[in-house]
């Protein structure tokens, strides 16, 4: 192992849950986790980047001759092996599946217990595999990755308040947009662009690539999209060349990621001074953000930020108004696994991160969108995302 | 169906796929796919957006409710039922599943045989679908799916053209920056903003949304990343502050997209004079180039296209650095699954869309790195990048 590079607590973590289930190797190909226990992001994924996970010592990454160089520079693992066939590199195998048998013969555990991420493994792949290892017996590993993820370690903290700057950045500048009565793209545009100059001036040693899909891949994952007037119960719209009238709300969205890590920052701006029925759902929101704030803490469950959330809309006269949920979990995934809604059974513990974003939407009437990326500490709660809050006017 | 949105060929192309096999209904859930047969892409896919696509007639399209307006607002198809629980909209059921089961009774196919994408579908997901229909036959539709999205309609090939001129545009506002010696990031984030801006000004009805993960979404998709010198030989990464030296070659990589549908646009620009090692190297890729340039009509193998390039490196002398493929296809993603390699049994036929782009790496020695998006037409072929080629010195 590189001496420089330790080992993050969440590989130790997955380890744990191995054991508690008696499994030899976790092998993991969904890009946001092979990411999360080897450090590497390609970018490019059409050639799988694989992680073993052994029931003790380092993971390994498995990934194609191409990304040799690359993978070497990135990974905080340093047992990398290659597949494929590139220029005039030496690999295991001409493909994936080949090199990763071997590998789990190497680690002797080919006929052992194996886990995989049945939530993302396509079920192609997932017959390649077992038919090669038709020994194994296979267990999901999706579950147990999910929970481990709930918990940031501290570089991930550290690359999730960069991400929150970013996001901060690139709302201040939206807002500033807005002021000027410019159109949807415009606001977008603009903002993403201030993002991209805080990044090439103040974060030099940063990346800001997201997680593609297996047909591309994200370069760069500084996202701002707004949405104008009624334009909100699209709720999620590439921007267009509508403007704001006087009177009008504009939503601004915004996703940053540093290193893979994500913030969100949404904020709802008043193009001058709002119709009283928008005016009110704004404040109602912005009164329910107050109640909350206190929860904010270990010990509180999600259920009970939903349901407090429940009840401040009900006595405001919106109970044919609930959202699903008013948050989700946020990371490696913008959109992670966790909702805060009525049915989760999920306590904070300090390291979690998530959206607190209770929010309003009555069809054709009024809406808000506000959210901030929220970690919960040993005593309380930082917020990450530190732009203008309460009723923003321009 | 909305008689001012025609259904596209594709859908007839993919019905008379699943006629040859027998298919009752195709259930479509990778992004890329339900677009290609819906129109709509809702940006976040933690909702899944699933087409139906029966053996007759129109597609039906099913999404969560909060994207109900959304969709009926960008699809091309008009029969679209909603899933979940948001705000006053009333569903087909609390989630997909359920949804989705009655719409296969309702056509009269549940037990009959449905095609399912196994190269995309998750285990988990397999298994809910088999479990509730257990009377059904499962088949593959992943292949025929990918064998039809081999041919662009002409609505697509309207896109593409629009997504190539975005691509010139990042490339010719690149090399301008390439010329003022600045770094890797400043280059490709006022790329990436020329992109936006021209997208601003004369795209007023075009969406640059990518397709995103399970995870996240890609809000914009105009993307710009170059590497400098030495930092060739990782393939791809995220742009750092590396600026270039004088005799070192910088490589421009460009994907822009217009409603899905992608170009590719790379080039590598000498910053100053090259070594004669570099320029050997570019010289005979834009040999090679030109070779091929009389081939790119209907007929030619793609494997053919590779054989020249191999015969065209080995003739160079760089018999020990053939690539493992000189292009892929391209359209809905950045990277479609047709690769131009010996292996390759596809022949060239109207319609085809691909990635031109034979290139050099001699580890630790030199690399090229150019790239354009080629249209096959009834007659020979049609550039669609279009941004200056050769060889390019600032």
């Amino acid at each position: 192992m590189n001496a420089a590079r330790p080992l993050p607590d969440r590989v130790r973590r997955i380890q744990a849950e191995m054991a508690e289930r008696g499994i030899d190797a976790t092998i993991v190909f969904k890009p946001e986790n092979s990411f999360l226990l080897t450090g590497f992001n390609p970018i490019i994924y059409s050639h799988p980047v694989i992680a073993i996970v052994p029931a003790e010592g380092e993971p390994m990454m498995l990934v194609h001759a191409l990304r040799d160089d690359h993978g070497r520079a990135s990974a905080f693992v340093s047992d990398i092996r290659l597949y494929g066939a590139w220029s005039t590199k030496v690999t295991m195998g001409p493909n994936w599946l080949d090199a990763l048998v071997s590998i789990l013969g190497e680690l002797g555990v080919a006929s052992g217990r194996l886990a995989l991420e049945e939530e993302f493994v396509p079920l192609q792949r997932y017959r390649q595999i077992t038919e090669r290892l038709s020994d194994a017996d296979f267990v999901d590993a999706s579950h147990f990755i999910d929970t481990v993820r709930l918990i940031k370690d501290p570089d991930q903290i550290e690359m999730a308040r960069l991400a929150a700057k970013l996001a901060d950045t690139g709302m201040d500048e939206a807002v500033r947009q807005i002021a000027q009565g410019v159109s949807e793209r415009e606001i977008s545009i603009q903002s993403m662009h201030a993002m991209n100059r805080y990044w090439t001036e103040n974060l030099p040693d940063i990346e800001v690539a997201d997680f593609g899909t297996l047909e591309g891949g994200a370069q760069n994952g500084l996202w701002t999209w707004t949405l104008v007037g009624d334009r909100m119960f699209f709720n999620c719209d590439n921007p267009t060349l509508r403007r704001p009238q006087r009177g009008e709300a504009v939503s601004v969205f915004i996703w940053a990621n540093a290193n893979g890590i994500h913030a969100e920052n949404e904020r709802t701006v008043a193009f001058g001074p709002l119709p009283d029925v928008n005016r009110r759902a704004l404040d109602t929101i912005l009164d329910i953000r107050e109640t909350l704030r206190p929860m904010l803490r270990p010990g509180t469950r999600y259920a009970d930020l939903f349901l407090a959330t429940k009840a401040g809309l009900e006595k405001a006269g919106y109970p044919d108004n609930i959202p699903g949920r008013i948050g989700h979990g946020i990371g490696l995934g913008a959109h992670e696994h966790s909702s805060l809604d009525a049915k989760s059974e999920l306590v904070l513990e300090p390291g979690m991160m998530f959206t607190l974003e209770p929010n309003l939407r009555v069809p054709g009437v009024c809406a808000t969108q506000i959210s901030d990326t929220i970690l919960i500490t040993d005593t309380g709660c930082e917020y990450l995302t530190q732009s203008r809050g309460g009723y923003i006017e321009v």
